[in-house]
Formats: C-alpha cells, sequence, structure tokens
C-alpha cells in the first residue's frame, strides 16, 4: 500500500481485517500519518517504498493524482513481472497513459467513496462496503491481474463496475468533478451575499449542498486539471442548465421553471439511495 | 395553525408538546393531512378556518408561499385587532408588503429548517429546535405582537434573527435559493451526461450535494418567481464564480483554481457545524 491516506489506510484496513492479504505494508512519505498507521493497527507494518514494493504480489497506489505519476516511476524499478500494481486516483485517462507503460501488469481503479475527508484518521476498514469501485481495463490489460484487483475490492465490498478510462473520467466530471466546482462557487458567491451574514443563517440544506466544498483544495485543483476536457464540457451543460433556469426566473416562465425542478426531482429519485 | 404540513404540523405539535399555547387548532384543506393530523396528536383539534381563526390568540400561516395571500385574505374577516397573526414564508418582501395590511399585528417570519421534505408525516415536534427562526418587523410591526411571536420560536427551541424583510431575502437567495436551482442544474446536467449511466454511478458527496433537489417543484418554483430580484443578483455572482472557475481550467491556471477552492473551504468551516 504506497500512501497510507484515507482511501490507502481503509483498503489496507479492510484487507487486513477481511484476510484478502497475508500481509498488508504500507509505504508512506508523512511521518505523522506512518506513525498513526501503525498505532490504529491499518497495516501490518511500514516500510521504505523499495522494501514495501519489493516482492509484493500487489501493489497500491494511493497518492493523491497529483503526485501518481512521480510516486509510480519511483516504485517501478522494485516490482516485476508478476507484480500487479493498481491505483485509486480520481482520474483515470491520463493516468492509465502514463503508468501502463511503467508496469508489466498494471489496472486503473478508483473507488467511488471517501467524500471530502482525508487523512489516515478518517480511515474505516468499512469504508467500500457498498460503494462502487470503477476499474478502467484497457486493450493492454492483463486479464488475471483484473481479476485480482476486482476480487481486492469486492472483498472489501465494493461493487466494481468496468468502465473504459475515458467513459470514467466523463462520468466523474458529471457526478464529482463538476458538483465540487458548483458547491465551493456556492460558497464563495455566498459568502459574499447579505454583507458577509449569509453564510451564518445558512440551514442543514446548505452544509449538505457544500459539504464537497470542503475537500482538500491542492487534490481537487490536481483532479480538475488532470480532466480538463470532460470537466470543461460538463462545466458547459451545467452552466447551460443554470441559465436555462435565470432565464425562465427572469420571463417569469413558471411551466419552464417547474419542468426543470420537476425534472430534477425525479431523476435524483431514480438515483441508487437517490431518496435519502 | 392555517396548514398542517411539515413546518405547520411541526409548529403546532412543538407548541403543544411543549406547552406554549392552552390549545393548538389546526385548518387544513387537505382531508388527508388533515385526518394524519388528528391521528398523530400533532393538534388538539381541527376546524374550518372561520372557526380555527375566531378567538384565537396567534394565527400562524403555514401555507406554500404561493398560496399565502389568498389564504389571507380569506380569514382576515375572522380575526380581530387583537389576533396576532405570522407566517412562514420563504420570501418576506412581497409577503409582508401584501399581507401586513390585511392585519392589524402581523408578524413576518421564516424558520431555516425543513429541507426538501413535505407533509405531516415528516412532522416532528423538535423540526425547529437549534435552528434558526428569522423574523422580519418594519416600522409598522407592532412590539408586543413581535414579542409574542418571538417567544414562541424561543419556545419551540429555535434561535430568533431580526432582519428586514429585504436583508431576508437576499440571505435566503443566496443560502437556499439559488443552491436548489444549482442542485437541479447539476441533476439535470449530469443526467444527460455519459449516455444516461453518470447518476447510476454517484457517490454520497453527489446525493448530499443535490438532497435539496428533491424539493416540491412546484413550491420551489413560487419561491423563485416571488423572490424574484434577489435570485437573479444571487445568479449573477454564482455564475460569475462558476465562469471564473472554468476559466482558470481552461488556461491552466492552478493558482487562481486553489485559491478559490481554498477560499470556499475556508469560508464553508467558518459556518456554524460547517465542518459537518
Amino acid at each position: 500500500m504506497v500512501g497510507v491516506g484515507l482511501v490507502g489506510g481503509s483498503f489496507a484496513w479492510g484487507a487486513k481485517q477481511r484476510g484478502l492479504a497475508r500481509e498488508v505494508i504500507g509505504v508512506e512519505v508523512d511521518p505523522a500519518s506512518s506513525r498513526r498507521a501503525v498505532e490504529q493497527g491499518v497495516v501490518d507494518a511500514m516500510a521504505s517504498a523499495a522494501e514495501g514494493v519489493r516482492g509484493a504480489d500487489v501493489v497500491v497506489l494511493a497518492v493523491p493524482v497529483g503526485r501518481l505519476e512521480s510516486v509510480a516511476r519511483e516504485i517501478a524499478p522494485f516490482t516485476t513481472n508478476a507484480t500487479v500494481v493498481t491505483d485509486v486516483g480520481s482520474v483515470k485517462a491520463p493516468v492509465v497513459e502514463r503508468l501502463e507503460p511503467l508496469f508489466a501488469r498494471f489496472v486503473g481503479g478508483h473507488p467511488m467513496a471517501g467524500g471530502e475527508r482525508s487523512g489516515v484518521g478518517s480511515a474505516s476498514a468499512a469504508l467500500f462496503d457498498g460503494a462502487r469501485c470503477v476499474l478502467t481495463p484497457t486493450p493492454r490489460t492483463d486479464q488475471r491481474a483484473l481479476d485480482v484487483v476486482e476480487r481486492l475490492w469486492a472483498g472489501l465490498g465494493a461493487a466494481v463496475v468496468k468502465l473504459s478510462p475515458a467513459a470514467h473520467d466523463e462520468l466523474v466530471a458529471a457526478v464529482s468533478h463538476v458538483p465540487h466546482v458548483a458547491a465551493a462557487a456556492l460558497v464563495n458567491a455566498a459568502a459574499a451575499a447579505a454583507d458577509g451574514r449569509a453564510l451564518s443563517l445558512a440551514a442543514g440544506g446548505f452544509r449538505d449542498t457544500t459539504r464537497i466544498a470542503s475537500g482538500a483544495p491542492d487534490l481537487w485543483r490536481d483532479i480538475c486539471l488532470m480532466n480538463r476536457e470532460p470537466v470543461l464540457a460538463m462545466l458547459k451543460s451545467y452552466l447551460k442548465e443554470v441559465e436555462g433556469v435565470r432565464d425562465a426566473i427572469e420571463r417569469g416562465d413558471g411551466g419552464a421553471l417547474f419542468d426543470a425542478l420537476s425534472r430534477a426531482r425525479a431523476a435524483r429519485d431514480r438515483m441508487p439511495g437517490g431518496e435519502a
């Protein structure tokens, strides 16, 4: 496990508790996270990148997307043709393109869980229970490596979905990256409204709507920049939707407004767990 | 209590349980809600508008904002110079402007609680516990009537905040109405993305961000149209924020992107309960 933060820590801990691996070794540059991972029992032991990766059957890269490529290059010399390498990055096309050539058996992955928290202190062995995990095989992907990674995620309780890297990126632009941008913009616009008093009176609805805006700015900056084209395309359709509603309000068109709000409610209520 | 839905039902129930009124009489046009209110013990009894309002010390109008004026006109003949009348509508300037002249002692109000649920079946005697309730006195407001209404909300556990009707409307445009429009637009844009598969893979963050989009479309249509100017002004600054982020992504400006995301996180974390 390279990177023992929220996602890496939860993966390691879950794999340990469920007996999915003989031994779970953590590799982590941050000394505090490293110490905490051992104290919490998230991993069996910590090691250097060389020690941790050498002899590992499966290497999971769970570092922020902006650091994935450099970490992958750092550990590549310690892998063999038999080592299965996978990642948990929120963007897939550029990651797969850069990492796939570095390893004999690479599988791109992205668990749809975690949210705005971060750090091993928020890790949970049950984080992926009931979550979806997207794996993004390509024509170059080794089938047995894919099976190994799929079994690990299934063992952690996740439902595995296979998509092309590009389809994944379009999808997360829609349900994760643009919602993040929208939430951050809402907070910034509201913070400036009503002489700065608006946020102090916000109710639960606003807190829910903007929860993801509490995510780590550096991580989300890298995600938006790496997933540039899908995010820009999605922002375009999002802005068009908002402008459509604005225009309806401007001309007092209750019918168009009702239609937009009804479509949204119906679509949301069809989502898995959407009524909640 | 005129209107025994989520807000009216919760107010009535809370007032009953906490002994804030000798008797709580409900008035409700919907027979199913009326029956349920009695069965749940939300009110002491149901009555016609004439019977319910005649002799009441305080009349709370808890009907959807779009029906407030017609209901107020309907009950006005049964009030006296002593009757304190208040409402719970989500928009205040147009409501206060239209309702204040109809009653001797009117106080505009809006509890910041409720969210996307509706109906007496979702009512809770504790709904307003810890919530904020905005009261919007004007130069015409009777001080004793204001005190009576303030004591009722305080008795229900709400923290009362006094604002002018216009300040209230600007504020809720920022933290409630525009977030609703943004959430609905997000769902509609995402529903059309990735060949319609995006929503089926959405994780908890998206569900939180769009929860308010499950609110009643007719209610929110009326709110947006009644609060037209503040909502349009807020949508303008919101669109500017989103476009600013889009432009930063477009030109690969990580610094500007980091700045926008950091400002949002800092502002959100300063909110009461914002870290949650």
